[in-house]
């Protein structure tokens, strides 16, 4: 990159989508990336910094002086100007809200107030309300004049003379109306709705189950606050789907690709120590058989199969139940009957391996006694999986935290230890 | 249940959202639920079956006779009704076809021959389509007559004379504009389109990208052969974020909480053989040091501690690349740097662990010897872990297989055998 090219790389950027944009940028050295951003304007920052994540989103926020991002703020949708304000530190966000006019702070500050996975983290303070007696023909001209300050609108909100929400009508709706009649005629009168502080996962079932293209936020007294769109639900179940994830994985749910790599070293280091604590109880357990294992070494060979299968197992299990809970599906079932059938299914699994380890035990190392206490801990550990792998999560969403920290070294520091016990136990027990 | 209840019931169970019945009918005995279905009619079983998923839709599409499912069927949107037909035994959905009318069947039979999983799979042959030169007058007019028979629309195609995809206008820039235009001077006439066989996932970036309500299917002449919505890609997106979670966590993609219990154990077992096989290996590689182990019997108590967190530290680098190209992010960026960024990161945990794990060992077994051996085997498991964990998804994926079966035992089998080879063979050559 020298001087004169950078016309052609303006020419060839800016004509990319945003979110190519921000994948060109994020391949650029740190000095070349700056050079390409001084190209820009206020109007195309918006859409690039909403595209953005990870490190270079970072690197935008630092990048742009408090006076540009106030003059990017004032194009954005309030639902991303207060995501981007809410991810500037402190005294960077109060300079950008300085610089904002005082219509523009009014729409945007009452957002930063809400925490970002909530409702009202998640809605926009722009919606198209009308009176709910108004007539059809009066609502179309409305539309038409402010149509030309906003891009997209799908649903019209009805409210009565004291701004609550009365009801919602879509456009296509309102199309087939005549026009002398009222708009009350072809709306849903008893709309959904929800209140700012509904979490957003929640919001993202509404919208999978009731195929909604916006919902209502309104406060306590039902009030329009704001709403929420489904192009701004499609990121939500993007973050919910990787939370879950990571959690499960062991990971922090802020990871990614991007991130720096002493960050990446410090989180997952730490995430790592759970199962490295979970390592010293196992290998305290272990210890305390090391007369055993001296003497029959082959049990070295065979207790981290018990270990790995009851640990993966559990993961099974546990996959299963935090997928059934984040999809809604686990509402009204007994949590009694859901952990008596993963016990089934694992008591079955621990009987087809416990056979299977037995015979295979038996075949390559010839001791009946070490084949037997072999499959049994393998049959105990697998319906034990079945329990533990239901009995946290359910616990964990029971306590209010989230269930899929199950996997978060408590699953298998408990498989991992009781494995080696059952084991090394039953085999001290019955062959010495 | 008794016979007096029953309208009680019907009146209670037919007030709530389908996908609330489908939980209602979920908690039921058999004997009941076939009590409560022989209370629906053709119009209700629709959004039932629609809603349902797992044990209970197989159970309504046994449940309810050929005659009453080609009414069902025909009161459906057209991929509704295929993805209906696809889950019917080949002989069912032959009797079904056989009962629907001319139209009907021509609507629903092209769209079976295209996998569940792909952009035409997806599909519904649902479209409003006007000629391109059409003026807004009277696209409105026709949008007031076929707006009856349509529950929703968003967007309107423009088509060539020859039904070829010219443009996309959504209905609220059609309100924007005045009566006597022609619809072009508000539509995008470089419209997004994709073919019927392009991938789910690539269709649902698109949305997210490009914030879209609906997305136009063509054939490869250009002509429209339906389209795509929103709401249906909430769907596909769960259904995504489900797959990759279950492969990393080694189950079954249909698994669900609802899945009778012999299958749910014979589609585990059959995962956890993998691990099982690798657990015979791992065995074998351990029994090789059965002397060593033998003589120093705290080799059993340590050896598990690399494999875990060999395995956990590929399991998390594993997720991220997965997650990284299930997103998108990995366009563009080069394997080689991706790989080495993660290689970097397991060396750094690798040489923390490398520190701690010696001091531990060496306090509390006191032999330096033995110390230094764990500590050099956690920090080369550790490396090894980040450059496996990005090479084996990133291969699979340039293989044209799902890059989330990684975690399907491989992974796990590579570093639980390695971790063993590692720190056994290292004590066995260093300390005796």
């Amino acid at each position: 990159l020298d001087e004169g090219d950078l016309t052609t790389v303006e020419a060839i950027l800016k004509d990319l989508h945003p979110a190519d944009q921000v994948k060109v940028l994020s391949q650029l050295g740190d000095e070349e990336r700056d050079r390409c951003l001084d190209l820009y304007e206020a109007p195309e920052i918006g859409p690039l910094i909403s595209e953005s994540f990870g490190r270079l989103r970072e690197h935008l926020l630092d990048h742009f002086p408090p006076d540009v991002l106030a003059e990017v703020v004032q194009e954005l949708d309030s639902d991303e100007a207060a995501d981007l304000l809410q991810d500037l530190e402190d005294h960077a966000a109060d300079r950008v809200l300085a610089g904002l006019s005082f219509e523009d702070r009014a729409e945007v500050e009452p957002l930063l107030s809400y925490p970002e996975d909530t409702a009202g983290g998640r809605m926009q303070r722009e919606v198209f309300v009308v009176p709910a007696k108004a007539r059809t023909r009066k609502v179309l001209a409305e539309l038409r004049k402010v149509g030309r300050d906003l891009e997209e609108l799908q649903d019209i909100y009805l409210v009565d003379n004291r701004g609550v929400l009365a009801g919602v009508i879509s456009i296509f709706q309102l199309l087939r109306l005549e026009l002398h009649t009222p708009v009350v005629e072809g709306a849903n009168m008893d709309p959904l709705f929800v209140t700012p502080e509904e979490d957003q996962e929640l919001v993202a079932s509404l919208f999978r189950k009731h195929r909604l293209h916006s919902l209502p936020v309104v406060d306590d007294t039902g009030r329009i606050l704001g709403q929420i769109t489904a192009d701004d639900i499609l990121g939500v179940m993007e973050e919910e789907a990787t939370e879950d994830l990571y959690r499960l994985a062991n990971i922090n749910e802020a990871s990614d690709l991007t991130e720096p790599i002493i960050r990446a070293f410090r989180r997952r280091a730490s995430w790592l120590t759970t199962n490295a604590v979970a390592g010293i109880l196992s290998a305290t357990i272990v210890s305390f058989f090391s007369g055993s294992i001296s003497a029959l070494p082959a049990l070295a060979a065979l207790m981290p199969i018990v270990a790995n299968l009851g640990g993966m197992g559990g993961v099974q299990t546990a996959t299963i139940i935090v997928r059934a809970m984040a999809l809604g599906h686990m509402e009204g079932a007994s949590p009694v009957r859901v952990t008596t059938r993963q016990a089934t299914v694992g008591l079955l699994i621990g009987l087809f391996f416990c056979l299977i380890g037995a015979a295979v035990a038996y075949s390559t190392l010839g001791s009946p006694g070490l084949a037997l206490v072999f499959g049994v801990s393998l049959a105990l550990i697998l319906l034990l999986s079945g329990i533990l792998g239901s009995v946290i999560p359910i616990t964990l969403k029971r306590l209010g935290f989230d269930p899929a920290l199950v996997s978060g070294g408590l699953l298998t520091t408990l498989t991992d230890s009781i494995g080696f016990l059952l084991f090394l136990g039953l085999a001290s027990w019955l062959l010495f």
